[in-house]
This record gives C-alpha cells, sequence and structure tokens, in this order.
C-alpha cells in the first residue's frame, strides 16, 4: 500500500515532538499499517529555528496554505493554533483540496467546527482533533468510538491544567491567587497574559467539543456559560476545605429537560471525591453514559509529548481509513443546542458574606434567604481573629465577620435574587461570593 | 452500503444487553455508519428463556458453530465463554470462514489468542475483544489506537472487581475475608467456587492481554506470575493502614532489564493514591508511555451493560472497516515473552510476623535481615492488647506479638530467603507474610 504523505504546519513544541514521534516509530507503524507514514513537506514561521529534530530532509513551505494543497500530501497536520488567520485558511484550503486534516486547534473547531465538518465530509475526508482537548487524553476517541452505543447523560472535568494549578496551589500550599498565577507563569503553565485560561475561555473551547460529541449538537460556543477562577480568594478555598470540599474550575455538559446545561465554573466538590483529588496541571474527564455508566479518564493536559501523543493517534488512524464523521454524525444531523436556562439550574450553594458585625444584620440576610425559599444546611461565622499574614482576610478591620452559608437544593435565580437584595439591604460589605456545589 | 450482519452466540446477561443497544441504536448506527448493522441469527443454550429482548424474529441456531459459519453474517459475536469447547470451535470456525469476530472471552484470548490472531490476520478479518478486559473501560482501544504512538513502560491495575470488593469490604468494614466473600457471593459479585477470582487468575488473563499489546510480545499466562488474596488478612490490612497504605491485587506489567516483569499479586499502595482509593467491583488501570507519560482509566470492570458498551463498541469498529491487527502488529512479528526473574525484582516489603515472646526473639530476626542486606525502614511491635470481638488477632494467646516490618529496597531474593530462615529458626508461630510495596 502506499504511503501515508504528511505535511505539517507548526513546528513549536508539539509540532517538533509529533516529527520526532513519527521518526522514531517509522518502521513500526509500517509494521502495524502495511504502508508508511512519510512526512514530506513542512512549514513554520522561523525555518533556521532551532529544534530538536531535523527538517533539512524535508521540503520547506514559507505559507502553510500552499503546503495545505500541496500535491504531495494526503494528510494537512495543523498546529499553527488561533481560530482565525493561517490556521483557518490553511484547514480549510487543505479540506477544499481533499485532504484529510488533522489539528490540535480548539479554538479553530469551537468557531468554524460546523462549517469544517461539512466541508470534511463532502469532500470524504477525515477532519480528527483528539490534541485539541485533554492533550494526551483520548477523550475525544472514547466519546466517539469507545463510548459509541451510550447515550452520554453528563460529561464534566478539569479541562484547564493552569486553572487546576493555580487552585492546587491556594489548597496546598497557602498562596494568594496572585502569587499562585505568579508562579504559574514563572512555570511556563501560564501566558503572560492569562485571561484566556483563568477567565475559563480555554476550558470553554474544550468543553464546547466534547459537548457536540457527547450530545450530538451543533458546537455553540456563545451558549457555555464561563466563569473563571478570578474571583476565587483563599478564604473561600480554606472554607471550603473546613467544610470537606475542594474548589475546581470545572467543565460541565449535561442533559436537563429544559435542554443542554453547558457551563465552565469554579464548583465546589467533595475533597475526597475523585476530581476532588486530581491536583496540579492534570486534566480529568468524567462519562456518564446509560450503559457503560460512570468512566474517569486522568492524564496530561498539555505539554508538549502528551499532545503529540495524541496528534500521532489521530494520523495513525487516518492511514488505518474509514475515520467517523468529525462529530460522530453527519454534521448535517447534528442537532441545535438547545441552551438550558441556567437560572433553573437545582442544586446546593456556597455563599461567603463580609457581614457588618451591627445588630439585626443576621436576622435579615436569613429573612432574604426564606423568602426565597433558600434552606441552610450549614452556617459557620467566624468570630473576628488576628490575621495570618499573607492570608485573605476572614475577617477585616472594619468590623465585619465572615460568614459562610451552604445551602440545601434550591434553584439558581432564587439564590442569585436573594443576595442581589441582600448586598441592596446594606448588611454585607462588598459583594456576596456565590459558588455551586457539584453533585457527583 | 450494505449491512453488517451479525451472529450473536450466547445470550446471557451481557448478549441481552447488546442485542437491546443494538435495537436501541439501529438508526443511528445507521446514520453514523452509512450503513445498517443488523442481527440475522443468534445461538443459545436455552431457546425459551426469558430474556429482556425478544428474539422472535431472530433466526435460531441450536449449533454457535453453524451460526459461526453461516452464509447470513458477516460478524460473529461470540459471549458464550471458556478457553475451550463450543467458544473455541466457533470462534475458529467463524475466523476459517472468513467472519470477523468481536469476543468478550478473556480465557480463550488468553490460551489461543496467538492462533486466533494469525488465523485472523490470514483470512483479513477483525478479531476484537474490548469487552474481555476491564469490562466497560476502553482500555484496549486506548493501548491499540490512543496510544499507538508510545512505547508502553508500565501498565498496572486493578483488574479484578470480586477481589477489589472483598478488599474494600474488610477495609472499610472491618470484614473478615470470609465474610467479605460470602458477602461478594451473595450479592452476584463471586462465584460459588470463587477460586477463580480470588486466586488472581481472572486477572492474570487479562493482564495476558495487555502484556502482549503493551509490549508486543506473545501472550504467555503461564509466564504471569500469580498470587491471590486468598493469604489477606484483616491483621495485615489494619496494619498497612496504619502505615499509610490500602491492600489492593494489582495485576502489573512492566518493562525491567532483564525482560518483562507480570505479576498478579496483592500490594500495599499509598492510600491517597489514585489506585489506593478505587474502592468496591470498580476496575482502574494506569497506563505509562514514553510521550503520553502517566493516564489513568477507571470504570465498570464488570456488569451486562457495561459490557455490553464495549462489545457495541467493537461491532461498530468492525462495522467501519479496517481495524488494526488484533495484537496492534501482525502476530507474526509479536516478540517472544521474556520473562524477568522474579526474584530479581527490587522494592520495599512489607512483613507481618508473630513472633513468639522469647528473649533473643527480635535480635535474631534483625540478624537475618541483616545478613541478606535488608534494611528496615520502620518497625511496629504490638503490645498484646484486649482482642476485639471478631477481630483477626493481633496478638494471640500463645503467648505471640505481632511484628510489622517495612523494609527499605531490596531484592525480592534476598528477603524470601531472610523469610525462611526465619520461619526455619522457630522464633515466629505460623507462615511469615510477605506483600511487595508498589511503587506508583
Amino acid at each position: 500500500m502506499r504511503p501515508l504523505r504528511i505535511g505539517i504546519a507548526g513546528l513549536g513544541t508539539v509540532g517538533g515532538a509529533v516529527l520526532g514521534n513519527l521518526l522514531q516509530n517509522a518502521d513500526r507503524f509500517a509494521d502495524v499499517l502495511g504502508r508508511r507514514i512519510e512526512v514530506t513537506g513542512v512549514s513554520a514561521r522561523a525555518r533556521a529555528k532551532k529544534r530538536g529534530v531535523s527538517i533539512e530532509n524535508l521540503r520547506w513551505f514559507d505559507d502553510p496554505v500552499e503546503l495545505a494543497v500541496s500535491p504531495d500530501i494526503d494528510a494537512f497536520v495543523e498546529l499553527i493554533g488561533g481560530s482565525e488567520g493561517p490556521a483557518r485558511v490553511a484547514v480549510t484550503a487543505a479540506l477544499g483540496a481533499g485532504k484529510h486534516v488533522v489539528t490540535a486547534n480548539k479554538a479553530l473547531l469551537a468557531y468554524h467546527g460546523f462549517e469544517l465538518a461539512t466541508l470534511a465530509e463532502s469532500k470524504g475526508v477525515a477532519l480528527l482533533f483528539e490534541a485539541s482537548v485533554a492533550g494526551g487524553i483520548p477523550v475525544i476517541k472514547t466519546l466517539r468510538e469507545g463510548l459509541i452505543g451510550n447515550e452520554i447523560k453528563r460529561v464534566y472535568g478539569i479541562l484547564n491544567g493552569t486553572c487546576n494549578y493555580i487552585l492546587t496551589k491556594m489548597q496546598d500550599e497557602g498562596s494568594s491567587f496572585e502569587g499562585a498565577l505568579a508562579e504559574a507563569q514563572a512555570l511556563g503553565y501560564a501566558e503572560s497574559d492569562p485571561t484566556f485560561d483563568i477567565g475559563g475561555m480555554d476550558a470553554a473551547h474544550k468543553l464546547a467539543l466534547l459537548t457536540c460529541l457527547a450530545f450530538g449538537t451543533r458546537i455553540s460556543i456563545d451558549e457555555i456559560h464561563c466563569e473563571g477562577i478570578e474571583h476565587i480568594r483563599r478564604a473561600d478555598i480554606e472554607a471550603a476545605d473546613e467544610l470537606g470540599y475542594h474548589i475546581k474550575l470545572l467543565g460541565v455538559a449535561q442533559r436537563t429537560e429544559s435542554g443542554i446545561e453547558a457551563r465552565v465554573n469554579p464548583v465546589l466538590v467533595p475533597k475526597d471525591s475523585a476530581i476532588g483529588e486530581v491536583s496540579g496541571v492534570t486534566n480529568a474527564i468524567e462519562i456518564e453514559g446509560d450503559y457503560v455508566g460512570d468512566l474517569l479518564l486522568v492524564g496530561p493536559g498539555a505539554g508538549a509529548r502528551a499532545t503529540a501523543s495524541s496528534v500521532i493517534s489521530d494520523i495513525v488512524e487516518v492511514a488505518r481509513g474509514d475515520c467517523l464523521k468529525p462529530f460522530i454524525v453527519p454534521a448535517a444531523m447534528l442537532k441545535p443546542h438547545k441552551k438550558a436556562t441556567l437560572g433553573a439550574h437545582r442544586g446546593a450553594y456556597y455563599v461567603r458574606l463580609l457581614v457588618h458585625d451591627r445588630p439585626g444584620a443576621m436576622a435579615s440576610i436569613a429573612g432574604r434567604m426564606a423568602e426565597h425559599d433558600v434552606s441552610l444546611e450549614s452556617i459557620v461565622q467566624r468570630r473576628p481573629r488576628k490575621l495570618d499574614p499573607g492570608a485573605a482576610p476572614k475577617v477585616n478591620s472594619n468590623n465585619t465577620m465572615q460568614l459562610v452559608l451552604i445551602t440545601h437544593d434550591t434553584v439558581e435565580a432564587s439564590i442569585r435574587r436573594a443576595l442581589e437584595l441582600i448586598e441592596q439591604d446594606g448588611k454585607i460589605a462588598g459583594r456576596a461570593q456565590m459558588i455551586r456545589i457539584e453533585k457527583l
């Protein structure tokens, strides 16, 4: 059988690792597949850049689009990144020219996955993107193939290693949010502009793809409710810990009666749960299916070699032939994403308030909760105590006390309304902190 | 494209769930695959048996071999079980007749996988067996496809739910081994003759398949060192717990300098490790690859619906076409399994001794350890205390004391020899208990 000829655009650390892996496994893949996988062309920004692997014998393309449509390739591997610009142009050109595409680009797929899948299907070529979600964890293969016989009820997990690293640091070492972020940046886990990670958008892109695969709906990044971890304070981590919880940034997508609830948000999870114990940059995804029950995958969510592991898996799949459609069912059959009303979310909530230590404050707060049918499972009020140096204040100098409440199951709209009124009543300092408690 | 016509032999709970799933997903699979999956024939022991799904409209075969070679099927799904007898005959016949085969039969593959894979390859048909290892967890797909670009260093895990259930009961509820086993039998988690599970053979079959897939070696069930949990006492569970460990029955396969170390054995693992926390009938498998790093899969290791989930995944893969070879590389290229010397295993050990409370006992034991270069990390000697009712004796009436030792890393042959001599010296009552401490 003739070789599968591939072109790789983007030779950063992931691209280098992919090249190295193909070199290392060249003979093995030939044995496994009955055909060779040959890199016939590459494209990147700087030709002379020092890489772990030599690209001397590979044809160089200044323009990734030229590589994408080259008659010398059968498959185009896009490792450029970004939802627009050269990545989008090159992938579109490659598919249009009847080339298979393998990409690690979550943003491209989150925004243009539907049109790209439609194009790939019309040309009868593969569009694979295992590396775009959760790095080295084969979660897309698991949803597309391993659990193909399941109706998925819920998929959720830790999809952003940067945030999990920061939260772990705050948890384990008592770091402040700012200190943990600075350390993540120093270690290369966070970008110099970390907004995309800590604001939850990175996780939202990944969740959009998982949602589409799990529920057979069109990708709609705009329909994903997205909250980051910027507002999580050490006081929250500590209070949650005392109550038996860890705080994690989770992406959660689940079927509800009113539609699909898809959200990225910090949540409290029991500290001894499998998800609650995942620490550092590790990712973890739990999938609930009607046949399999609960399946948990835990592994590296980033890193050049782990990401390359997923890219290679896709390349080998292309070499085998006969891939499933990009989003399992034909793109034209993907249902519109019917969004569940977020206000309709029912669950328990963690609330932290800085209460002015004046008569009647507690009565007023409790009254507002009762008015909105929010009942309380636990209440922890801290007497003022000496501040730990560097700690987020549990009490502050303005004579306030920290009040932490855990509610019984309630409707989100109710607790939100109650907290709005509590803020208006002037019994608390600053804003109320509210975090969902996730039922695992 | 014309339908994939399948015949199913064996209609127990798994077979029933497979039939139900194919019925439920008939239209969806047609959309996904562009072809229908049709069950055209079935075979089982009792035609009239009550099942969740009607088989009235399916052609009945009294003889599974007749079904296996029927011109009306393209793929044969074997759910009969057993390494010999009808399962082996029917699968061999099906492959010989050029039918794809999907099976959940670990014993069949552990004993005859090599010859069956050779036959399948010579006929150009698929032989898939996802359901044979770890029930609903897609671990075989992960090794075959998701991690295809990795050199696997180690694969290990909890592969037998019955044993893990028993150990969890002993751990969490203080049950005796016998009590926990009886409960597992009452709940249907253990057979009336539980030897196959608790002796470790069930896990060894699964480990043999994982070893072959991970390391590209021929299956050799006889080369797998197999110890069960029959000798684990509550005293061990309790002593391990005090030292920060849980006892788990693990299947472990790893590359070593002297060959492949493949063993099923009870081991101590840190109780806060991911594997240490897996409780009940759940299975968990960790895979270490040179690119991906560590990947952990946790899910249901048994149960009709979870197993069916894996069978269905294989059937859909057959319907797609172009599967990889049964053991990834062509069977003829599988290397002989070069067994590592187990005596060469290096690690830490847990030792529990019932020491006669006489002068010089401790000195004699410590001397034997020192002679064999075994140094001790911790020593816990219990003063006699009142027996908890129903508890395994920490001390017994014959004036012995329990001595628990944790060694530093040492060579297995040394500690074994030291314990032999200690037994011969007559300073201890009964046999020495020795359990490996697994490095995770």
